[in-house]
């Protein structure tokens, strides 16, 4: 039969799975020898058990009965008896750390019996007594009995007056009691239950239900965290930190985890419990304090916390008690810190001993490089904050507020910086997204529209600061301490830290964007930390880091950010600008020879283009992409045209064009004649292109170019084109690989015939996601996405990380049967999420060679990259 | 070692792979006892390692030598001996009947010495002998040598001026030689071969060569034959036709191929080679004329085509040779038919107990089905028939012809009935294409751009008329013997046989579709047999049959051409006409209040609509999709409004609508907020619609209403959908299957998933087609797939029939992983592919519990789903 109670001393950290984070740690304290009081965990297998029949498992009940034998046993008192009572605590605690789930319970075992018993223990403290009986009817009612919390604070609120809780005596206690029983009464037309069993059995029962509140579901949702996995609940003996003031609670961090700095970093809060520090109903001490006020138990902590870094080897959070001089440790975990710190820590770790570098490598994301990549407001300006929400997408942006897309649009238009602010953006607003350098809202939160759509831009962000009123019909919002920010007046948001700042912060570049643009040479700890980080990871690599990059400015910076070539060089914007007359005569050519002409008025430029790329690039390979867009994208407005005729103003040429638009018009630009169509339509466009990069290798020594060709969706269109390349650079004596985007579902599907005719592949998980998923990221990120965001249907954008599922699958089976096709087959990945950490990721552990992306983003993939060599799937490690 | 060459006594007709078609029915015959000439083949086998190595294989040389000297002995002459030559024929003939190959090279063994042998031979006919060798070095400089055969051509004609070819004499044909060869000098820079031995070796490498001449090639893209077979060559004793007038050449069918009566059919040219029939250089007699000229042979002829057809058990088709009063057979085949005659002759070898009725299902096909159901010209008319082009898309159409795609819309928005003439159409015709009813064309194949979209459009189309002379600009069209149409003439065209008549011919219905739609018992022998076949069919066939079908009058429609239920009932005409109103109100709605006025407006509109539908479908299941294109499509045109307002004369709504219409604009409308998303995103939405369909279902007793979900590319859309669905319907105590369109690629590859949502698949094969291919219909039929299929690069159209690699993959992967998931799961096809032929044996074999189209191919989808249901895969059968 199935255990489903462990004792503390039974279980250890490994055991997340079965007893949850917080009942693992408090075994591994337990057996470390450190004082924790005592309990047990009931396991995540009863819940499970519990939420898929329910009811409990048979044997439950029994085992829960015998664990509280043998702790009333421990403590030579039995739950909630009357004279001298057993108080116990029940908390959640699943294996992710959950914020939708019922938390704590205190003081179970109180009723208007033991609470005579209660004071009693403490010395005849019947303030206290009371003050924990009404703690309990609070807590209870709220997350037990599902009633609303308002209604307790009210009550309190009511009584207290303009006094702290503090000032309570017990006999205005004794009667809070009483009238939070008529609120349990009244909300719940039952008695606040008197049986210490059935308060603990009730609270257990809740625990185990509250895996499934509307909150839960949605955050695992969006978290992606497993439906099924459930919840343990852990039972331990009270220990009081509102005894008096030789008694309290705080917390402690092994190190700062704001800077990575070692010391002793926490807050502590006198005669209270562990509740109150998070309602910050009073101030609390800094941790150091404590030294002055219990040396013996300060030094103990230090000590204790000493221990935990060393056992955990990381920066350790630790929330503690201290009844009556006796320190007691309730949970420890891994904490969380900046980005800075995490790099810091890890090399420090390093440093110590304590990890090797491997693991430092593994310690430190993506994501946190990517944070101290972008420009920050410089720490040591003036800044007045006046409101602080969601930090929804990082940087940071100055500018003149605004409160309508359209000002938004014109001010830009102006050259003027402007941050638009709403109560919350809807696809109204998305032109004014696009022109103003950030985005504040007062509403939503890290899904909303707001967020989705600016992330989607890479554009700061700060949302949901909820303090700030937004009055748009007025042109302006107040923040607290009625200061009022009219439009045109100046603000600064940090969309790395959710802080908003009135006037203009001075903004400073990022020391780690110099350090890798080779400005600098590593000067302070965080750079040295990232710099000794990143040569581990380049180390231990397996895929090699590309960068899209059109043009020798974008390619020089890819070489210096450490990128090995380039996996993704579009020839579209060679028929910009000046060149796109000459995309109008190839359009408008109505015979072979006028065709040729256009094409060969385009080919020295292309030629050039190349000859410059290549030039810089210095010998790595160069991925040219033949061009892809449908040529309407290079013809005039279809409304400038129309105007232009009806003022008279049109030339000859001006009407054959107004004519081309109209034929070249399609639907759906994505699904139409682009890519290798373009190629086999127009005869001669690709082999200018190719002759172009041909002539141009030959003049550039050790250049390597790759052809690649786009949009294909069947083998034999590969091989309609790639016959004529290959010819043409035969001809030129140039030697290329010649391969394809797999941009097409049909691509991936048919990879094996592909291959043939391929010997490299590189995705094209842009395209590849819009075709797969059947939606355009232009026309639904603003639609919807925030709306399938907040109803848990996507976990993250599947235009940020590939979705492994579908386009992941796709991906999966291409590499597989293109490789079985063509065993040096070379694959690479150019959309957007070769620079997404988990998408990097999932290059890796299918075998990808490459990944290609974004100069900025190449530092975070080469990190990522190492980091995937080093670890197995992250899947356990969230 | 591998055996290269067959004596035609050794082969089959089984070993086609082996021996080609041609050579295992030769072999078939000489093992029949028939008089075939002796012979022998050289196996495909052989041509696959010339073709792959370069050279012929070892040891064939050695063979052909042996082979050649048995034929030698048996016809007791030596090849190309001088006094008395044996001549053989050499023929290229592959497993599938190959047009773009080289057919036949005759009479080798001649040259400037075996003339005379032959001559002798022939009893002193010179001028046969001098004719014979004039033939050889034509043929064999034109198929072998690769020499223009115009120059050929021209040669002969210059010669005979006015006469015909048997009015030169021998001295004139020695003349003819003789320039003959001094054409193959001057274009090969070497002398036709003299030696016998050389001539036929020369000519199996030709032969073996022409598998991968350019147009054998593109047939072989074109009609999907694997690229890899080889074709194998058949060497056999000469035979004269040409001997004088007691010699000939015929082809002879055992049944009429037009009409399927029983009977002697075929055509027979006295003193003539079998290539003289297919030039048409004189008039064949008909073939029951033989009975005069030359009884005994004709008895005897008359005699073996029984017993072909007894021994093939079909009609079969036969080319044979008269010399001098002696009966051969050069070859026999199955023979192609109309598609009247293939039901005829289907039942009637059934009632002769030839075949089985199982057999007699699968000698007729969905596409000759669909031909009997097209409107005809009326038999009976007087009509005149001014040309002939390609049948490019079958029908039969009317109108005035016109020359421009201006005017074609121009007349057509007058009510005229306008056939669209044009040289060639290209992207800019299509207004024109759709406004007319029919199109005709003097250039271009079966693949050109007019033959393409009008297939796509169902639109009859004559294309590649080369006997036209249209001049586009003078707006005329001169057609032979001077016959002009201008502008405004009416014209006929018959899509089906290519025909085009001038002036009105009547148009009939089809005696078929009048038996399907009840109004007729079968009267005439083809509706019988007709009848016969489709009662055995459904008997057979394993897939169910269902109509897409949005009105009542649509469901009576398809319930009456057999279908079991409506597979597709789109809800969207639902929003049009007076209701536009409605959804402009809905588009509109600022507060939840006026939202949910909008829909309870539409709701009971919603509900009488499907009342028609449920009573039409008296109890048979409907599949109801919900609404599925983006809202604005249903509001006014951006250019209408603009006018509007520019003219003053918009009211505040339009001023609205105008914003509505600007915000809901999108790039790519296919890939954008429609189907669930719109479900998800507009509250309500959905919700109607169910409600709708509960309350009607619950007001028509029997009613079967399944729910179907369009657009779902994860089960979470699905599941947030279902649970509001499956709540409305319980309310109302309503049944009904909810499940979802697999049209999105992701959802084939998440189907596991998708499948515990849903209780039934429906796949959605034109969106599957447009996103896993990545194109859209509407953009690009038009813009490249007659070049795509000119190239090669697609077989046929996949909007037309599955692309079994690509979507096809996808749904096999979601059939397997969706029954896993749910064993029970309904399986059905509603894009338009559920009406095509292979399509339906593809669903078929993946196993599909039923296909769904439109009602007109209801007859074709039960006939091919029983043909699947009778045969294992065709690709055998082609």
């Amino acid at each position: 039969m199935a255990k489903y109670v462990y004792d503390f001393t039974e279980g250890n950290r490994n055991l997340k799975d079965l007893l949850g984070g917080k009942g693992a740690n408090l075994a591994e304290m337990t057996n470390l020898g450190l004082p924790v009081p005592h309990g047990f965990t009931i396991t995540t297998e009863a819940c499970r058990h519990y939420l898929a029949e329910g009811s409990v498992p048979s044997g439950l009940d029994q085992e829960v009965a015998e664990q509280l034998e043998a702790l009333e046993a421990k403590m030579g008192r039995k739950l909630g008896q009357a004279d001298d009572p057993l108080l116990v605590s029940v908390r959640s605690g699943a294996k992710f750390s959950m914020p939708g789930m019922m938390e704590t319970v205190l003081n179970i075992g109180l009723n208007d019996e033991s609470v005579h018993g209660l004071a009693k223990q403490s010395g005849g403290n019947d303030r206290f007594a009371w003050d924990s009986y009404r703690r309990l009817i609070q807590m209870f009612g709220k997350t037990v009995l599902d009633i609303d919390g308002d209604l307790f604070e009210h009550a309190l609120d009511e009584l207290k007056g303009r006094r702290q809780d503090t000032d309570l005596d017990s006999g205005e206690l004794q009667q809070l009691v009483e009238t939070y029983k008529g609120i349990v009464r009244d909300q719940t037309g039952k008695d606040f239950p008197a049986d210490p069993r059935e308060q603990m059995r009730l609270a257990v029962m809740a625990v185990f239900d509250s895996w499934n509140a509307p909150r839960a579901i949605l955050y695992r949702r969006q978290e992606r965290i497993p439906a099924d996995l459930g919840t343990a609940v852990n039972i331990m003996a009270m220990v009081f930190g509102n005894y008096g003031n030789d008694s309290g609670t705080g917390v402690a961090f092994t190190r700062d985890p704001g800077s990575g700095q070692q010391g002793i970093y926490g807050d502590y809060l006198q005669n209270a419990q562990g509740e109150d520090v998070v309602a910050g109903i009073r101030n609390t001490i800094p941790l150091e304090d404590l030294e002055h006020l219990d040396k013996h138990s300060y030094d103990e902590l230090v000590g204790i916390m000493e221990t935990l870094e060393n056992h955990y080897r990381d920066l350790c959070d630790i929330e503690f008690t201290i009844e009556r001089g006796k320190l007691w440790m309730l949970q420890t975990r891994v904490g969380k810190r900046t980005a800075g710190a995490a790099f810091c820590i890890a090399t420090q770790l390093a440093d110590q001993g304590l990890i090797t570098m491997d693991e430092a490598v593994t310690r430190v994301t993506g994501d946190q490089l990517a944070q101290l990549m972008f420009p920050r407001f410089d720490g040591g300006a003036r800044k007045k904050k006046i409101a602080k929400g969601m930090n929804a997408s990082p940087g940071a942006a100055v500018g003149k507020a605004v409160f309508s897309s359209e000002r938004a649009v014109e001010l830009a238009q102006q050259g003027q910086d402007v941050i638009l602010v709403r109560r919350e953006t809807n696809p109204d607003d998305l032109a004014g997204m696009i022109a103003a350098r950030g985005i504040l809202t007062s509403r939503g939160g890290k899904t909303s529209h707001a967020a989705v759509v600016a992330r989607g831009m890479g554009k700061t962000c700060v949302c949901g600061a909820e303090e700030l009123e937004v009055l748009t019909a007025e042109q302006r919002f107040v923040a607290p301490g009625d200061v009022v920010v009219s439009e045109g007046d100046v603000i600064s948001i940090d969309g790395t830290t959710g802080e908003v700042f009135l006037g203009e912060v001075p903004v400073v570049d990022s020391a780690v964007v110099e350090y890798f643009e080779g400005a600098t040479e590593p000067r302070d700890d965080l750079v040295k930390a990232v710099d000794r980080i990143m040569r581990h990871a380049d180390e231990a690599r397996r895929l090699g880091v590309r960068a899209n990059a059109d043009t020798p400015e974008d390619a020089a910076r890819a070489r210096r950010f450490g990128a090995q070539g380039i996996g993704l060089c579009r020839t579209e914007h060679m028929f910009l600008g000046e060149r796109r007359q000459l995309v109008e005569d190839l359009v408008l050519a109505s015979t072979d020879a006028e065709r040729q002409t256009a094409l060969d008025a385009l080919e020295p430029l292309q030629k050039s283009d190349f000859i410059g790329i290549f030039q810089a690039m210095d010998g790595a390979p160069v991925t040219i992409r033949l061009i892809d867009p449908p040529l309407h994208e290079f013809l005039p407005d279809i409304v400038d045209l129309s105007v232009k005729i009806a003022a008279g103003k049109a030339t000859d040429k001006d009407r054959k064009l107004l004519t081309a638009v109209k034929r070249l018009h399609e639907q759906n630009p994505m699904l139409g004649l682009r890519g290798v169509r373009l190629g086999l339509v127009i005869p001669g466009l690709f082999a200018m292109q190719v002759r172009a990069i041909a002539q141009a290798a030959a003049e550039v020594p050790g250049a390597r170019p790759e052809i690649m060709i786009p949009l294909v969706a069947a083998v034999q269109e590969l091989e309609s084109v790639r016959e004529e390349a290959a010819r043409i650079l035969a001809e030129a004596g140039v030697q290329a690989l010649i391969g394809t985007m797999i941009e097409v579902p049909r691509a991936a599907l048919t990879a094996g015939q592909i291959a043939e005719a391929a010997e490299f592949f590189s995705f094209g998980t842009n395209d590849l996601t819009q075709m797969a998923w059947g939606f355009s990221r232009d026309d639904v990120e603003a639609a919807f996405f925030s709306h399938y965001l907040d109803a848990g249907i996507f976990g993250v954008s599947p235009f940020e990380t590939i979705d492994r599922e579908g386009v992941g699958r796709l991906m999966e089976i291409a590499v597989r049967e293109g490789r079985e096709a063509r065993p040096d087959l070379h694959l690479g990945i150019c959309g957007e999420h070769g620079g997404d950490p988990d998408s990097v990721r999932f290059c890796h552990e299918i075998g990808l060679d490459y990944v290609s992306c974004s100069p900025f983003r190449i530092p975070v993939a080469r990190l990522e990259a190492g980091r995937a060599a080093l670890t197995q799937s992250d899947s356990d490690t969230r």
